[in-house]
């Protein structure tokens, strides 16, 4: 037969969109280039020699529990150990409402799963995290963007879009948000702003997705309560992981949510894949309950609000008049918009061929096909001496392709 | 807001259905009862001291690797590793032709997923892995059922389904089947047949998904060359895995199939959850390449055909005249037959009440309903001491409720 075999996708493969970082990563791979482009954490930060002791404690202690199948919710140990890992955020759950999932990104595919059928209307932000547009497109949502400023989704649009969505008889099931330092811009939902988006939830009967994988790394001010938290009637569906304060490679992460929400979405992951990898589960509960994970995001803080302000020192140094970005209190991204005109995709192979320069272009993060002239920089990956050095690549390759009246006004 | 969701649910989430299996385990676990239900390995056998030395190996040699992101097809050198591996089954296929997934059932998620819109016809065998099962019925295909004999699935019956079939202008998408061992009947497929099937498939223009988690564990005979090395036009999907031959908590799984295949499958897992844990995968790669998973197959296939073998022998001795059973030159499971009329779901209850044994209702495998008569059981998990007197204890059931004929004839 042919090697096409497009007569046999469902209507959702092909849909299906690929990840242009994931195939961005591979190309900077190969390639000796700074790239700004992955949202990797420091591999200095992985605790080797924690890990090293604990898996030989689990594989000692309880080999039976942590090579064999495990139940669909996941590790109960790891479940309690999540509960009060979410009680110091004020989150107040059971471990009957927390489901273990491989990465946050399962977690948005069960949602999506459950909950997603073709038409239905999704709220997102403008920018929003681009693997999550990916899974609301794979099951053919229409989504609706609400743009951010400072203070995170505009929560005066939010009111005007459900307004008029209701007018036009669509029903919104989903508004998906990232309140803390949004991939990709860095901004935070303010507290009154997410008090506006539950009321605006209720009223209009929507759901509440909060995907929140960067809270703990905080570099400045105040954590304004999660949404989870705030919520007084059963709407929100909690996201949050690992991967940014354990390891990415272990993919630990969980939902929580009310318990009928819970037991849809072990009902769906137990044809998804029966259930996580118990060995990296045992590993993560025993990390818990030897309070290592709360140890280490101190030391994470540290490391990345230095890898921060020597980007936000970098950009001030080295970046043209007309260029603007993010102030990120906390996270891994920042945002930068070039002037008006300027489209980061078409520069992006010279970035990669002329400068060596890798990030992620603006428009894969709209669900409306905007921000083209704006583009995502990673901080927490690269060295200091990288940082340093990419911006000025950087830098040096926006103001070659500057437009004239740019040109002339500077 | 009440507890009932429902009305915010998908389709799909109206329609799937709770895993029996998994539900019946967690009921044999408050319990002192002998379970037959489960499909688990025999913990006894878990490598517990290779593990120990090859995590401390991979944590201290390639914790960048380990405890990072990897890429989504799956840790490179894995990759190869099961290249080799599948090679001796006479499968040849590149790295590129292999994604690993979270199970074998991640692997048939990807399958519904890229292939089945609603309505679209999948053949399964009658009966058909359960889980399997759930997950068409997620993606909401019509399911059509065709029946087995000591050989496999009657190939003359899919012959004269698919005719019928495309006389009434139906499109088979997918031909489902588990050819070694099959869960749950435990009869393998003839090599004819195989043959014959991908025959059939071609002129049908059906693909064709095999599924066989349990082939290294033979017990006797000659191997039939899997569906994958006879394939001459790239129509087979293969999976397999590492759960019943190193350790089902690692979830180390993989799909082999043509390259353009294994794209569109990364673009979708890409959406599902990222990538496998880099951590497993480093440890089953490094597990392989010391050839570990080689010396293993012998040791198992001795200690499963004794447990069979018990079985056998206690089923002879135990059983009343009009029960029958298959006779697995392989696997993890019996198929027993109680005489007809009577009806192992309505007879569920009193085995774990009245006698402390757990077996699968035969109709959890049958696309069609049938199976009322049928019951599944594993020898794998129990001790060989739990198999004699649960026998026992499943003979007195039956023999107290057999129908008042088989009675008198006896």
């Amino acid at each position: 037969m042919s090697d096409d075999y497009t007569d046999y996708y469902s209507a959702s493969a092909r849909v299906m969109t690929r990840s242009l970082i994931r195939e961005l990563l591979k190309l900077t791979r190969r390639r000796n280039i700074i790239s700004f482009a992955g949202g990797l954490p420091d591999p200095s930060t992985f605790p080797v020699e924690e890990l090293k002791v604990i898996t030989t404690h689990v594989l000692e202690t309880q080999p039976q529990l942590a090579l064999q199948y495990g139940p669909t919710e996941g590790d109960l140990r790891l479940r309690q150990e999540l509960v009060k890992w979410m009680a110091k955020d004020g989150i107040r759950v059971t471990p009957d409402q927390v489901l273990i999932t491989v990465g946050s990104q399962q977690g948005l595919d069960l949602v999506g799963r459950v909950f997603v059928d073709p038409g239905d209307v999704v709220v997102v932000e403008l920018p929003s995290y681009m693997a999550a547009l990916h899974v609301f497109r794979g099951y053919r949502a229409e989504m609706v963007g609400v743009p951010q400023d400072d203070d995170g989704m505009r929560i005066d649009v939010l009111e005007s879009t459900l307004t008029s969505l209701r007018a036009a008889g669509r029903r919104v099931k989903l508004i998906y948000v990232v309140p803390d330092f949004q991939n990709p811009s860095g901004v935070t939902l303010a507290e009154d702003r997410r008090l506006r988006l539950l009321a605006l939830a209720r009223e209009h009967r929507a759901l509440v997705v909060e995907d929140t994988p960067y809270r703990e790394l905080r570099y400045e001010g105040m954590a304004p309560p999660p949404l989870a938290a705030l919520d007084t009637d059963g709407r929100v569906i909690y996201l949050s992981t690992f991967s940014k304060t354990l390891s990415p490679g272990m993919r630990i992460a969980w939902m929580a949510a009310p318990e009928p929400l819970i037991h849809q979405f072990v009902t769906a992951k137990q044809a998804i894949d029966l259930c996580c990898p118990s060995l990296t589960q045992a590993i993560a509960a025993e990390f818990c309950a030897r309070g290592h994970i709360y140890e280490r995001v101190g030391r994470l803080v540290d490391l990345y609000r230095r890898k921060r302000d020597v980007m936000l020192a970098a950009l001030e140094r080295e970046m043209p008049e007309g260029v603007t970005w993010t102030h990120p209190a906390g996270g891994l991204f920042l945002w930068i918009r070039l002037p008006d005109g300027m489209d980061t995709e078409k520069l992006l192979p010279a970035a990669i061929e002329e400068e060596g320069v890798a990030y992620v272009v603006g428009s894969g993060f709209h669900a409306d096909g905007g921000g083209r002239n704006a583009l995502r920089v990673n901080y927490s990956f690269p060295s200091e001496d990288q940082i340093n050095e990419g911006i000025k690549r950087l830098a040096r390759l926006v103001k070659r392709h500057l437009p004239a009246k740019t040109l002339t006004a500077g």
